[in-house]
């Protein structure tokens, strides 16, 4: 298994592109005093986030059996294969551990795909999913570990590059490490990306400290979305090769730049969403004087959302 | 009194540039099958709507007496001038009707100013920001009807088409008429705009049967931002020049567009700010088939908001 060239992944983004958003950037003086941030809005895309390119990219390149697609999430991925396979016309049957919250559980069961909420964390319901798919012969999409789901994902890369993203740095939240594990093959190193983790679910950090992708504990407010229990290989390879630096941010200071972004920006996202930000508004990350910053803001979907 | 020239508008933009944001576009072709939309995110804007452009375009050509500023709002306005008030160093008293709501009175609240809340409606507030104009010699800033109003307005279109806007036809909704009298005195007929105004607040289309400016009775669920009980002078001059279409929406396809900008977009707007859009999702404004169109979506600012 190996990472994406960034051939298949702009391959991957001229595949997805009838199917997503183009997300808009805004550069906003007003987040923190003196500087301009590059804000990626990826929580304005379609599912709420960045998830569904993969979804899309996975399903446009793979012969779907008739038994459809399977799927384990903490609730966005789970959303975005469902998502992706009804718009493509595919059947699709999605675990989902029960801290993904109502919110994300509503997202999927709109789509009119197959529901199991599970009890306990995203590890529980990758199990079971993978005995689906052992017992009926459905498609598995990996939520992170997978090469066409980090293709799609480094999609988002490739599309801000295309709108002049002028930052030297990008911090990008991280956890099972598809959406940075695709930057990072995307960039080549053009960019310094910075991994944003939660203090309690450091699965890159962890890894990077250990030589090797180990499990951690995962909880916190972030944990429906960034609970992976283990950073996937292809992005821990990648991390290792580009000499990722990764920053650890607490549950409050995620939830301040959730406060922040309503506040600044009117951007109303998950803990996940917002933790790239918490890095720079926590000090965790302290940027240079030049050194110009975009934020990834990779998702949305708070629960409960405003109409739930 | 005159509308803005172009140049007005012109210049406008480039003073107010390093105090706003720029505000994003996204294309979405899955608020509605088989249409791309072209989205102007002005509620994204600072204060959460397009009012803060007009606030620091009027303050910073303006000798701002020692009494400072005042203003009569139904809550965006009023927020945008305590804002760049307080930005530009200079007091502000600000008039508020009740209906303005928690979210926006905290919203004016946080920048320091001088705040009344007021029994009634937006002409009530108006009374009594007069009287203290009258009194204390602070400069009156009108929320709609003033030309360096309009030219700070009138900016969000240029900005729209520096960012290559493409639709032939442009949505706009429509209180007091600031917003849209600044876009028909920047684009001079280059853009078919059609003006969108919930049933109960139709100050332009009454004004438009009647021939001249004239009282509305106002009410509905968008009437604390679009509750102006007369369209501007300015504004209707500028409509009748251009011969304006004017369309009405009724308070359940209001709510409809809210929902759909979040199920699809993840933008959480007040109904003032998907007014505009409801006039395409409940066929009010119908669009020939190869028809482009753009909807200007002008404010956020939900009440309550996510945080309060």
């Amino acid at each position: 298994m190996q990472a994406p060239t960034p051939k298949e992944i702009a391959n991957a983004g001229d595949r997805i592109e009838p199917y997503v958003h183009r997300t808009p950037v805004l550069e906003s003086h007003a987040l923190i005093d003196g500087r301009i941030i590059e804000l990626k809005l990826e929580n304005t895309q379609l599912t709420g986030s960045f998830k569904v390119r993969g979804a899309f990219n996975t399903l446009l390149t793979s012969d779907v059996p008739g038994a459809g697609v399977v799927a384990a999430s903490g609730g966005n991925h789970g959303a975005a294969v469902a998502y992706a396979a009804g718009k493509l016309g595919h059947k699709a049957t999605i675990f989902v551990p029960e801290v993904a919250g109502a919110s994300k559980i509503a997202l999927i069961r709109e789509t009119g795909a197959d529901l199991h909420v599970v009890p306990g964390q995203y590890a529980e319901a990758l199990a079971l999913a993978q005995a689906f798919e052992a017992e009926t012969g459905a498609m598995q999409i990996h939520a992170y570990d997978s090469p066409k789901t980090l293709a799609g994902q480094g999609a988002v890369m490739r599309e801000w590059e295309a709108q002049y993203l002028a930052s030297h740095t990008v911090l990008i939240a991280v956890g099972g490490g598809g959406l940075i594990g695709g930057a990072l093959a995307w960039l080549e190193g053009r960019k310094d990306i910075v991994a944003v983790e939660p203090e309690r679910a450091p699965t890159l950090h962890a890894a990077l400290e250990a030589g090797a992708p180990v499990d951690v504990e995962v909880g916190g407010i972030a944990a429906n979305a960034l609970g992976a229990r283990r950073i996937g290989q292809l992005c821990f390879d990648l991390a290792v090769e580009h000499q990722v630096e990764t920053v650890l941010v607490n549950d409050d200071a995620i939830a301040e730049a959730q406060r922040l972004l309503w506040r600044v920006c009117r951007q109303w996202v998950e803990p996940a969403g917002a933790t790239a930000l918490a890095a720079l508004i926590s000090g965790a990350y302290r940027p240079v004087t030049k050194e110009s910053v975009g934020v990834l803001v990779c998702g949305a979907n708070p629960a409960p959302g405003p109409f739930d």
